[in-house]
């Protein structure tokens, strides 16, 4: 199976700035143990700070023949309608993921415009939020 | 590992209602399957339609050696404040969960009262949400 | 043709309080005109505080082959999800029915989160609401 | 009993366009019907799709000595205060009927001015709700 | 100086019904005492039921030399924006009159489209707010 | 072709009043420009400041052979939900006008009720929405 | 008659800034004109830019004989609920008056918390607001 | 006297979970010191998760002869309408209680259904809020 | 124990205006009533219908070594972040009372600006809801 | 005439994805097809993913000598302020359109917030919303 | 340059209250070294608890040859209509300041009903805001 | 001290466009200016019209030894969620600037989604915000 991971707005910061709430780990260790859970399937990451960018990284999915997309989007999940138009213009399944319980956040973070075009949510669970993300398309 | 599995209004109907939505297999069929993947794990399952009786069950859960519970409160979702702090008031973790994906149905499904005390959400996977939330102990 | 009159909360308490509202005859005395006039029919009569058990018995309601429900919520038929999504589960035609006529009662009485999945609604006549609720599944 | 049924605007397109809401029967039709049950009763018929004139159509039904008006004021049920004093000014008695369940179409049709002062409120049954309408007036 | 009173709907029903609210006069003697106030001045009395006829007769106002016009537009102030729009075309100046004090009326009744397109507006003094709507273009 | 072009409340007043807003031209004088503009079609003018006059004409449209109308509802496009059931009771296809751009107008110009069951909503071109509205039929 | 004219918050200004709004006459002039119009009446008048001074001279009004109370609150109209409460602790009938028309202002304008307790309101007139109002006493 | 107090949804954990806000005491423990300080008293103490059942205790609070209800409804104050017509449908006078400061916790706290229907309301006190209520029976 | 009984705006008027709301007893009697009640303690009592004057009075409290400060502010409970921010500002506990049940009265009573920041509140038990507020601090 | 076309955010899916909504044909290919009906016009396209690029591109648009802009900002239309402002901080006028009709589509796209700043709107039809916005320019 | 400082309810608290938010020095301390940082102006330093008087002191700034208006409103910022039209009444310039960083406390702090009226707005700089403002008037 | 001051969108047309705003400065010149009058500072002045490379540049900051940032994001202001969590991911303070006076324009600009996580916040002083802001870092 393909899985493209993709990491929106700000989490490059993962595990440089606001332990408190991510972790001590960076994205970059992070994508590592990810990779190493999932042997069986072919990982691909990718990070970016673009609406854009990322808009084109979930155009292009399918044609790479990836199975499903996991997407963290960061801050872009409250208002992003542009990246929730890309997944709607998709068939590849994408699955919402963040490493904090946003419902226990700030107000604004109560709202996402990403989950009623995603398969599914999976919030709460720190780095294994994406794990459990990837598991969701093997069962 | 104890794990405690709420299912709360209506659910006793998965699978003998509405099976575009929850799919054909009854809640007991689900509860077999979900123990069978579970077979180090002791598994216990409680369904009610009594928001109080919830409330209790969540109560109880602590003296009773549970290490998680795993609870999809139907309806009560959206609305129980009597649910939410029963889930405050006791310290064993509570994952949310909901089969379908609630974000792309009716508006009043967008919105839980329980999720800002629960560890985390998991929703959109019919019966594997229970199973993704019931290995978000176990990572 | 199978009749259930479902009254749901406090509604065991008309003729016994708020005789200014809901008149001087007790839910006994309403129930037994309502049976005399629909002779020809088989009328059950169920009241509940509980919306747990009003969800129950609208689950219960196909398998004993009732034909209609007529179901005045009371009070629950402001907030309960639980209700509303007990209705949509099974394939037994509901009609909404309330003695008053909630529009010209308190704010909070004007919306109906049952209505939705309801066949239809008839508020305002007294007991009469109830009788022309069943006559509706005869004409 | 002498009862005035006053359809609203858009109603003459009744069994005309949109067959699959409101059925094939023609408003003629239907007030035949209506008619034909209620053969013990003078009922008049009458359509306009002018707010004002179905205001003055409330005006004058006292001095014609109407018992009780059975009014389907379409779309105008969810904004013409002008409607809503007219029915406010007679003591004839009022009856809100709409034949589809107006709370289960679009949200501007979920509220109605008018119910505050209406006796009462009948929707969803079709042509029938004209008729249960005309027997609330009887029981 | 030519006015023009302008009464909209329901209010021929003034004295009529509702004399709580509104005073026993009808408004053909309210318009009689207004005349006999004015005597030095051309008052025009007319009265619809029907916005679009409304919104006519301001339009006419000014190719029939009115000086001024009293516009009591009844519900039609809390909603047609017709009415604002077809005061908004004309230089006759417009002072909104209401008999009631609306503000201690229905929540709906606070609002007035209309009042942002006039030059002021009196209200609560019963036939008076007429009169002192006439003497303020006589000031 | 045959073109009905409807123009509602207050724009018989185009060109008399408010030339700021919509230039100098009457509406008759517009009315000339545009059939001089579209001489292969039969075009057909209607204003009427009448709601229900207005959903009148609507209906009668399409017995009358109209293949397209271009409506201009004046201020009705803000509230008038009779209207928008007219439009949506014919298959007449029907497009939504504004000489100004209502977006950089009053806020309650914001909203139509109506552009939801039109083909598709032409503003801010003056004369030329028209004109842009009818081709759009032809292309 | 003896009419109390209470002047509020910042309207010692008048005459002195905002010409513009509120024309040249300062307060003093204005009040000695309408003091020569009302010569058969004992006018006093009153300002202060203090909110509970405001109600203290509400209060004290019945015991000094006062008949009727006309008030320009100024910016206090829109949200002082303690003038509002004093204005209903006295059976002295207060009429609210403005001189620019609010509705055409601001929107914070637009809504008063005391008209609901007063007998009328007077706006838009300039200083002609006071007499008017003042008028309104002794029709 | 005799006085009831009901203790609703998760009272029952008072004392066992969330100390820091609810104090060290358990429920028994603090009912045992409350019937200390009120020994010329009757008191009677009842506590239930379920809606349902303290619905059905303030109804058969009257004939129980109940002088006064001290209800501290926990979450259910903020949504429950059932408790709410309850307490409207009894003649018995109930005071709403809460140990904390209600308006100093979340949002959804600030907000009682249960007040307006109340005769009083004392909240913020700890246990004493409960020996205030009793009190306030006896001045 | 020193006390300080702080009442806002218009409770000078309490038992000379709206006997029926607030009993016939003036604020003076009231307060001699509660003092013979608290004769181990000294009662200070203060009024004023100026917001910054209870400010200040309540900046002073603490020098003046008040124990607790029973504080009913009339309106400014529902508008006064001033006197929030007073009482936030010192160290003094302060107990919210009103005499009426704010809960059952107009829409703007029923939210406090000054609860949050208050040890606690009670209300509905006209001049015993300052009794209560004060043994609060005895118990 | 020089035409600038600026296609936003996911509109170089179109004809690829989502066919039942915006047709078959590529972006490339639709693009063709106006430039062949523009024939005596110099068309120029682009398309960008990208907020700041669209940005951007608006500013060059006037020393590069457009005429006019022809702008389909996709999902950006209902957010961007940033692209709001680069349309308002240029003097080239800009027309929005979209292909389908938005106002039928979810709640989020019936608000545009660059409306306000464009010459006029066209929407609904197709392709040739293209055409008919290009065609405004020369009327 | 002539220099009025004003400060507004609380704020003669600082320093002796709250020292967290706002620091440990008095109001007379700040205004010290506010002083001997501005030697070349004239600094005038005003605070009230009281509305109104700070209404009086904008009023007659003009006239006592105020060049620029510092003005710490504290809690009246976010309601005092009444000192917005003060602010808008003279010629004055005003600078609106808050030692903390309003934003980032609590929601009813966040807007601010002056800020429109004046010329510029700072922040968050504790005493420095002062001097940053003070500064804005010489650059 | 090292001071990095962002420029977000369309300021690159400060200027150049709505001179009437902005003034006749190109930021180029702004910029100049500010270095001019920081001559014992190291300026970087950075300008991006795409949110993420702004949020690329605030992380950056911390690692280039930047010791205050001067943020004027433009319209991204308004609902960047992703540049504050950008802000909020570094431990570099940061202060909000906008030129103009954002609270006497458009309703949208009112709102900061920024500021929240600000050290400060200077509004309304042309290119001076920039001056003061830098200055703030160095009082």
């Amino acid at each position: 199976m393909k899985l493209l991971f993709i990491n929106g707005v700000n989490l490059n910061m993962t595990g440089i700035r606001e332990k408190g709430i991510y972790g001590a780990q960076t994205l970059d260790e992070i994508n590592a143990e990810i990779a190493a859970r999932l042997t069986g399937d072919e990982c691909v990451f990718y990070q970016s700070n673009c609406e854009g960018e990322i808009c084109t990284s979930i155009h292009n999915a399918q044609q790479e023949g990836v199975d499903g997309i996991i997407l963290n989007a960061g801050a872009f999940t409250h208002y992003s309608y542009a990246i929730r138009d890309a997944i709607a213009s998709v068939t590849v399944p994408v699955v919402e993921v963040h490493m904090s319980n946003v419902h226990s956040r700030e107000e604004f973070r109560h709202k996402s415009v990403l989950a009623e075009v995603c398969r599914g949510v999976v919030c709460g669970f720190g780095k294994n939020s994406y794990v459990l993300a990837a598991e969701s398309f093997k069962l």
